[in-house]
Formats: structure tokens, C-alpha cells, sequence
């Protein structure tokens, strides 16, 4: 079984934060990839420079100088760091991002409705599967940055849940897979005051139950299409949780959220 | 024949520059891989953010700050910036650094005499050459920057001439390979003002007499070390020479410095 493992920007902002979880990654067994984005880090660096980020529904605007930032930011340094951490804690890791060997080719999203600039989604069935399992089966843990490339050489900024999923469910075609979405909580909650309110299975039925009852903000949203279009593609098991628990999300599914076709 | 390429900065540096030497590095046949510096984006980048690099004897000071900015900068921008150009001229290129894989381990240089800060010198017989061999034998270019990993994850800023000589050598144990130096002149010159006057043969003899009378200033010298360092490892052929010109260097010695042990 592979796993596929996305961590979230609020884990790698914060360097205690992403050791816990870096520890959990190097004891987590069999083949393994991580894919990370880049939380506040971007925006803070443009803050520095004086470059402001626009955002339309929450979503960055990806202009040149912002792409410039995100490359830097994601591909260079977080991906590196990352990298940098799991070899002295014996885990082999190799950084990449979606350009490297065309791993991940994307489409510029259109400008209609909304322009966002240099943001990419994936292409379908184009993942360079061949070249992860040959990096898996020489012992490699592939670390993989949210930049992709489009048409003419252009990099694309990608929604790092959208990669993960679109990688597992290729990685799925030929091999068991499992995808595990890390984050600072639990799981997906029935109410985000409580802390023990995880919702144990989600469908997407009670996903949109949840969210008419504004149970779901928003910004969750994304990270569940993304979680059940992996499932919907081949992925055996898809799991919602504490990025310190990863080591156990691997294994069982206590305390988390397990996602459920029906 | 294994073709490794190393270019300098001021290629780098310059958009227009870097896209006729990206045409001559698709264009070059058989197995190959290109090791990039950062030339001066990473102090321009400092300078915005007002961090200034200090230098000793022309090479800079890595403290942490400059480390990171190094790591976005090379292994980030300018890394996959290369990787996006490549692609898009039909080169399959694939871009890591040191650290990535465990590609190029090193050490951390003495603080004695001169603390140079968080600056690596790669560990001699200890190149991942496994995985280069299996990405080369995949159809990749391996475009690779110059960051390494010391002990205890640390990342270190490592002289980009040294790692094309580094893994040149590591890589003739095994196969055939040449090393060619691009940068934005056709050689080593006997006269600095006389675009003909390159040194068309140069033995270390040479060098050291060109050297003592002033015609090779002491910046040259970190480069040429690296280059007889290669030779003398077994590279069968070490040419410095201009970027705009690699493909024939590929396969010619006209117009370019050839490197011979006596």
C-alpha cells in the first residue's frame, strides 16, 4: 500500500509544528509521499518585499511576481527544508515539483469568471506515474511542491489537496493506495467548538448536510472535492486528520475523519 | 558519453542569455545534466529584503538568513525556472539539489580560518551517482542547484564548480563523461582585452604561469581547481568555453580552453 500524505500550511509554518510531524512521517512504513503547500510563508516574503497579494474568495491572485514568490517559497525553500529534516530523521527524501520530469502537467485555468492568474489545474491521466514508482521503489520519499507547468514552459501555481488527490488517484491504477489529509484538528467536525464532535465516516451526502448547516466553512470545501474525487478515482482509503497522529491514521481509523462513497 | 554542464551567473542571471543557452543545452546529445549558480539574484533578493551579504576574499558569509534566501533563490526560482524553459524546448528536464535523494552529501567547512558561515564542500566518493544513473538511463536531465546537506540536516551553500567537478568524477567511474564549463567568454585568455587570445591548451603549468603574471585573476581560480580536480578524477574531457556556443563544444575543441594534465 502506498501512502499519500498532504500536510497543510498551518503544520509547516510553524517549524515545532512541522517537526512533530515530519517525526510521524519518517516512522510511517511502506512507500510514502508528501505533498505540502506553502501556507502564510508566500504572503509573508511578499509582505517583505512589498508585494501585496490579492485575493478573490479567499484564493490567491498568482501574478509574475507572486508566481516568482510561490516558486521560492514552496519549490525552494519549504520543499528543501522539508527535505533537509526528513534525512536526519532516516527518511530519504527527494524534493520535486510538479514541472520536475513533467510529474504533473496542468492547464492555466480560464480567466472567465474570475482571472486568478498563474494558477493551473492538473490535466487529467497525465501524471508521470513511471517516474514515482521508480523513485518509490529505489526507497525514495518523494516531496512534492504545489508548482506545476502549463503550456510554453509556463509555471502554474496548483491547490496542493488538488495534487495530492490527483496523484494518489493516479498512483491508485496500478497499486493499493491510501491518501491522508493532515491538518491541525481532528477530523471533519460536527461542531467546530467541540473538540471530540469528529465526524467518523463522511459521505458526500452528509458533507453537503453539513455544510447547509453551515457546519463546513467554506474553505473546507476544496480539500473535500478533492478527498472524494481521489476516492471516486480508485484511492481505497481517504483520511481526514491531526498531522501529529499521521503514524496512527496510517493504521486505524480512530479519532479522524474516513471518507465513505455511501 | 555523459555531457555534464556547468554555467555561471552572469548566463543565468540575464533572461535573453539563459534562453539561447537553454536552446544549446536541448540541442546537445546523449546523456546529460546541468549544474546552475545563483549568480546575483540571491544578493539582489537580500538587498530587498535588507539583508546585505558580506564577503571575505570575494566569497560570501552563509549566515541562516542568507542560507534561506540562497535555498529560494537557487534551488527554488532559478531551479525550476531552468526546469520550465527546458521542457518547453522538448528537454526533459528534472531539477533537485544536493540534499535531494541524498544527491550530494557534504561537510561543513571549518570555521578556521575563515567562517564562512553555513558553506558545504561535498564529501569525496559519496555522490548518489545510483540515482543519477537511473534518472539519465530514464531520458531526464538531471538540472541540479548548488545546495548540499551536512550533518544533522543542515542545508549548506556549495560552490557550483565544485559540484559539476564532483559529480563529473563520480559519474566516470562508471561511464564516459565530459565536463564543460559555460560561462559568457570563449575560454581562458592569454590577453583579458583580446577576445582571440584564448589559451587553447591549459595544464595546470600553464595555468600557474598565466597566474603569476596576472593574466588569470584569483576569481578564475576556484574554477579552475575544480576543473583539473575532475580531469585528474577520470573525466575524459574538461573544456571551458561560451554558453552560447556548448553544442559544438559538445563535440569540438575549436574555439574553447581544453583542459590536459601535462
Amino acid at each position: 500500500m502506498i501512502t499519500v500524505i498532504k500536510v497543510g500550511g498551518n503544520i509547516t509554518d510553524d517549524d515545532a509544528s512541522l517537526d512533530q510531524f515530519l517525526q510521524q512521517v519518517a516512522r510511517a512504513e511502506g512507500p510514502k509521499l508528501l505533498v505540502h503547500g506553502g501556507g502564510k510563508s508566500a504572503t509573508e516574503l511578499g509582505k517583505q518585499l512589498g508585494i501585496s497579494s490579492r485575493l478573490i474568495d479567499g484564493r490567491r491572485v498568482t501574478d509574475a511576481e507572486t508566481l516568482k514568490l510561490i516558486t521560492m517559497m514552496y519549490a525552494g525553500w519549504i520543499n528543501k527544508h522539508i527535505v533537509a529534516k526528513l534525512q536526519a530523521l532516516g527518511c530519504n527524501a527527494l524534493g520535486l515539483c510538479g514541472a520536475d520530469g513533467q510529474l504533473v502537467p496542468s492547464v492555466q485555468r480560464s480567466p472567465v469568471p474570475v482571472d486568478y492568474g498563474f494558477v493551473g489545474d492538473p490535466v487529467e491521466n497525465s501524471v508521470n506515474v513511471k517516474l514515482l514508482h521508480s523513485l518509490l521503489e529505489q526507497g525514495y520519499c518523494p516531496v512534492i511542491a504545489p508548482v506545476t507547468l502549463g503550456k510554453n514552459g509556463q509555471l502554474l501555481n496548483t491547490n496542493a489537496d488538488t495534487m495530492a488527490s490527483v496523484l494518489a488517484a493516479a498512483l491508485s491504477a496500478e497499486q493499493r493506495v491510501q491518501l491522508i489529509y493532515c491538518f491541525e484538528k481532528n477530523g471533519v467536525m460536527n461542531d467546530p467548538e467541540e473538540e471530540n464532535s469528529i465526524v467518523r465516516e463522511l459521505t458526500p451526502n452528509t458533507a453537503e448536510k453539513l455544510f447547509d448547516e453551515g457546519l463546513i466553512h467554506s474553505g473546507m470545501l476544496p480539500k473535500l472535492k478533492a478527498a472524494f474525487g481521489a476516492k471516486e478515482r480508485g484511492v481505497e482509503r481517504v483520511v481526514i486528520g491531526h498531522a501529529f497522529r499521521l503514524h496512527e491514521l496510517t493504521k486505524s481509523d480512530s479519532t479522524c475523519t474516513l471518507l465513505s462513497m455511501s
